[in-house]
């Protein structure tokens, strides 16, 4: 591996890695090499695939349909984030934006389930990869989240594993208060669960605070909307029970 | 003090509080209880002014310009946000957010400072203001953080309290780690504050690091864009250092 700075442009490749292999990459991905950032042939870009670390990879061929690179050198080993699932209501407007910030804040799986009052019923699963994979890209992760739907609490908890804990968001205040509960949680595995715009019903609370790996937390006097609690619990539990004791990344500048 | 449920419409009347006062409501807030939520005359909303706590009021005249309500009873004592000031650089496209994800995760004063690689270079305080007090309104605060702008980091700097800490979120990776500093910071006057879109110039970040209440914080090795690290700082000091310990509050559900 190098010392030498990254280079500057990350792309998700999901393909095996060895050097001078050929990458092939998706008319996205080529149209934004080639047209977007105007890169040339024998500029270099950094590639993963979420399974061998980060590689150097150089452009060796620009078509009028694709952009082809050739892997190089290893730059960075593998660092996947903790693992750590967001089970979240889609929610009008927002949903875009709070799969970019659960990535950011190092989700590991997504899934989507469709509440009895969320607004949003249906989910585009691959447009919310697709967003995934570019902020995924742009927060220099190794990695991208995994996805799931449920279509409704019942079966998203019918299939909850056995040995991971389910943190759920609990706006009646009767939850744990989270600074109490994170530093025992370190290195287990976690799901967070978060409701929709109008919070679950009280069937479905009833569902969750049944389930044996059911935990409700607290947080705080204030109401927060349902994307600020899933950005919120993340972030308290990357800092308290997740990598953000990691060391620091190897370089790049706050976006 | 009455145990009857809250009104749903919570308006922010900076107005002296009295029980049979009449407050005469602003030309939006008028619009919004008359025309928008078609509200009459006997219905009940709640009101804040940011000192007094909420207190029912009832809606006494509806004319073409204004309406006015007669304040009735205080139903809920006063709660203050912890004293966590969050001075932050405006980004494009998401002051606007930032500010209501603020709002919601408590910060008790904004100061909105112009750093050197800003790509936004102006600030409508009365535009944010206003996004401000809707956010209160929402997510049943007691009160509306207040404003503040900065030309420089200079200017903020050298007119920072004596008495307040200086969190900087230090994406350079020689920052402390939350978990291990916030414990110490309960009670404590705090202000956090989060660069822009860039990052802070090299003169910049001198002039912070430089500066005797200085403390800069890491939030992992991930990059996170400007909102989002200053969501994440405000979650986890509020967690570990600030009010989510408190009583839960009263009544409503997850917006």
């Amino acid at each position: 591996m190098t010392t030498q700075a990254s280079p500057k442009i990350r792309l998700f490749v999901p393909q095996a890695f060895a050097a001078d292999a050929a990458l092939v990459l998706s008319d996205n991905q080529s149209h934004y090499l080639a047209q977007v950032m105007r890169q040339k042939s024998g500029d270099s870009v950094a590639v993963f695939n979420g399974a061998d670390g980060v590689w150097r990879a150089e452009i060796s061929a620009i078509t009028k349909r694709n952009v082809t690179v050739i892997v190089q050198e290893k730059i960075m080993p593998q660092r996947s984030c903790p693992d750590l699932w967001l089970a979240f209501a889609p929610i009008k407007q927002y949903t875009e934006r709070m799969i970019e910030k659960a990535v950011e804040l190092g989700a590991s799986h997504l899934l989507a389930v469709i509440t009895q009052r969320a607004v949003v019923r249906s989910v585009n699963v691959e447009k919310l990869s697709a967003h995934a994979v570019e902020a995924a890209e742009q927060c220099e992760r190794h990695d991208v989240p995994s996805f799931s739907t449920h279509k409704d609490i019942g079966s998203l908890l019918a299939t909850w594993p056995e040995d991971r804990m389910l943190l759920h968001a609990d706006e009646t205040g009767g939850g744990k208060n989270l600074a109490a509960l994170l530093p025992e949680l370190k290195h287990k595995k976690l799901g967070v669960l978060i409701g929709p715009e109008g919070g679950f019903s009280d069937d479905e609370r009833k569902i969750i605070a049944a389930h044996k790996n059911a935990c409700g937390f607290g947080m705080g006097p204030r109401i927060l909307r349902a994307d600020t609690a899933a950005f919120s619990a993340l972030s308290c539990i990357q800092c308290y029970a997740g990598d953000w004791d990691a060391p620091p990344r190897f370089e790049g500048t706050q976006k």
